[in-house]
């Protein structure tokens, strides 16, 4: 016997037929002897009309009022998945983020979560319960108001409550069947991978793998929850395991690189001819952590003449405008001649444990997209991945390169 | 300065521009110095999906959990309108059930309320806060879940939250203007009300005028809760004052018929030669009150010959054939001749504080409704009220009828 977590999202959830196929899900793990939470989220486009009142009912609303009104999308979709597994003949009870509870800080609309209490949850278990919980949503308990997590905040609540409950697995139930090696409507031989290690995989999020959100994979990390990606359209009585996400000792077969990723959330900002002196450095990123833009990558190069460099670097897409304002009215501080700005690039990366231990890794791939004609304007490394920045004109063909390139290609 | 309850029911709340004229509603009092609780239905016509889904997902389905997704539905109204009501710069903030906590039984689906605690709302109030509270749902304390109150609860919370907050009033915005002496679809002269006692009320929508609840008017008249019904669809800057619903002492010229009330959710039963003996009551009433069977009018005759009885009743519409198949399986225990029915009747009812005083008033309408030709199947009485069977062709017609006859027609 096993204590399971199962996730599943909102197109999974999306009417009462679908309702009944993910119930079919939770009957083969209840059947197998598990124990078993389900987290569900809203059933979709039930958020997007809730959130679209609220600008309706204000521009500049109160996040507090709404996560209360967001809030009511899991509450429903909880509700009804009981009830289909109750007439199924699986016990079960929904339960609310507040009920649990799953305790969350303040921060309305994208609230962390802080700890929960399991007690509740775990008698249902010893009657023989399946607990059906509200994704995205807790509390913050001082002031008894409802919080959510922010947008697929369900994954995350998933592996905190997998945390939580020390769950030996916690299932993401997607619409793809698990984590590829990059983009399969990019790379036709792209993929499916059966193991990804916790570091790869963050990587791979923040690095704009859209399957899972960031914050729920650092938290698989933190409480080494074993994480599986898998399908919800799979055969209930017959499905496929999916990507386990997991600790990179599990993992026998390293490769070098495990996959590519692309993100077209970065535009670019370089100062031309930015005076060659100590604190500059300072006076342009001090203003855009104050308003926190996060800068990604950073390149300087000596200038024409030696006494000024050229200084570039990323943020992320939205906040392009705003960057360009904070720098503009800085101008007299920073000091530079001119300023440009790029928004048709992309940020494509390769990220694999097995570069910790092989040199040279990103230079065979400068080679290879040089050898394409593709131009890289900046570049960034760590430990286990190397970005590339890009025009986006180039996107497809660099990541079918850099594919290749690492054997990535399916035989 | 006082302190008011006011309900807008699910019409009033159907969409954003309805709800910034409830906003409106809400500033007026707040800007004439009172303190306010609001108390909201569902949007109009999202109880109906939530209860549809819930319907496909099982034919019978736990109450517990159909709670837990209907009560969704007042949750979003409150949290919108705490927005638009910022937004135009007054306090407010949103509360469930379980926030305040509103507590009821555990009769899910159809609870009842056994009290509240109303500190932080009060608390609320000493902040300049206006009070949003999303009405038909509670909190069953011991097993910290949901409940609602069944159809039309939010009138019961919001008469509930008057009195547990000592309310100087509860207003209840509907759809129309206030309580009549009956319906205007049937009698264009009926005349709306300035004022009703408690009694009068009560029994007017046990008899069939809907536009209160009857549960709600026995908590306002058990809390003398003073209570008025105005519309939400007059002018927000210029509101009529509708009918205040309140102690009888409060009425200086009392009517001795108050209003006309009909319900057709009357069925008729007659047994035939029934045997007059001892206990054949009990033989054909026990049955129906196991099985919760309302039986309202109940008339006895002596059959032709002297050894048997005819005997009358009639039972709510919804439970007629239930109520057939239980008589015909204990027709030997009870031992009569014949069972007929009749859904095609309608009663009729006079109601009026006045009555106490005054002899002879029911009587004088027996008259009336004869010389129309109008045949009454049965009667009934009580202190300040009489009923009659009738017909359901000569509803409009008996209604008139006794309009006339005790002076309602608007001048």
């Amino acid at each position: 016997m096993a204590r399971l977590v199962m996730k599943f999202g909102g197109t999974s959830v999306a009417n009462i037929e679908r309702i009944r196929n993910v119930a079919r899900h939770v009957e083969r793990e209840v059947k197998a002897g598990h124990e078993v939470a389900v987290v569900v989220s809203a059933m979709s486009g039930k958020t997007n009309e809730l959130v679209a009142w609220v600008r309706e009912a204000a521009n500049l609303y109160d996040p507090v009022e709404y996560d209360a009104v967001v809030a009511s999308g899991e509450q429903v979709t909880s509700g009804l998945l009981a009830i289909v597994l109750q007439s199924m003949g699986l016990p079960a009870r929904s339960w609310q983020g507040w009920q649990i509870p799953l305790l969350t800080n303040d921060a309305h609309g994208s609230a962390r979560i802080t700890g929960m209490r399991p007690e509740g949850v775990l008698a249902g278990f010893g009657r023989g319960e399946v607990a059906v919980i509200a994704g995205f949503q807790g509390i913050h308990e001082p002031s008894g108001r409802l919080t959510t997590l922010g947008r697929g905040g369900s994954d995350t609540s998933a592996v905190a409550i997998a945390a939580g409950l020390s769950a030996d697995r916690c299932d993401i139930y997607t619409d793809v069947d698990g984590v590829y090696t990059t983009d399969p409507r990019i790379v036709t031989k792209a993929r499916r991978l059966d193991r990804v290690a916790f570091e790869e995989m963050l990587e791979m999020a923040s690095l704009g793998a859209k399957v899972l959100q960031v914050r729920s994979v650092e938290l698989a990390m933190v409480h080494k929850v074993r994480t599986y990606v898998r399908s919800s359209f799979d055969d209930p009585a017959n499905p496929q395991a999916g990507t386990l996400i997991c600790d990179e000792e599990e993992i026998v077969e390293q490769q070098i690189v495990t996959g590519i990723a692309y993100s077209k959330d970065e535009a670019q900002i370089t100062l031309r001819r930015v005076a060659d002196k100590p604190g500059v450095a300072a006076a342009i990123f001090g203003p855009l952590a104050d308003a926190n833009i996060n800068v990604d990558m950073i390149i300087q190069v000596v200038s024409d003449d030696t006494t000024t460099t050229d200084i570039t670097f990323t943020v992320p897409t939205a906040d392009f405008d705003r960057a360009k304002v904070l720098l503009e009215s800085a101008h007299d501080m920073i000091g530079y001649q001119s300023l440009q700005g790029a928004t048709d690039v992309v940020k494509v990366s390769a990220i694999g444990i097995g570069m910790r231990s092989h040199a040279g890794v990103a230079a065979k791939a400068f080679r290879a997209l040089a050898d394409k004609g593709i131009n890289i304007r900046a570049i960034t490394t760590s430990e286990i991945k190397f970005s590339v920045l890009i025009d986006a004109a180039y996107t497809e063909l660099a990541v079918r390169t850099l594919h290749s390139l690492y054997g990535l290609d399916k035989a």
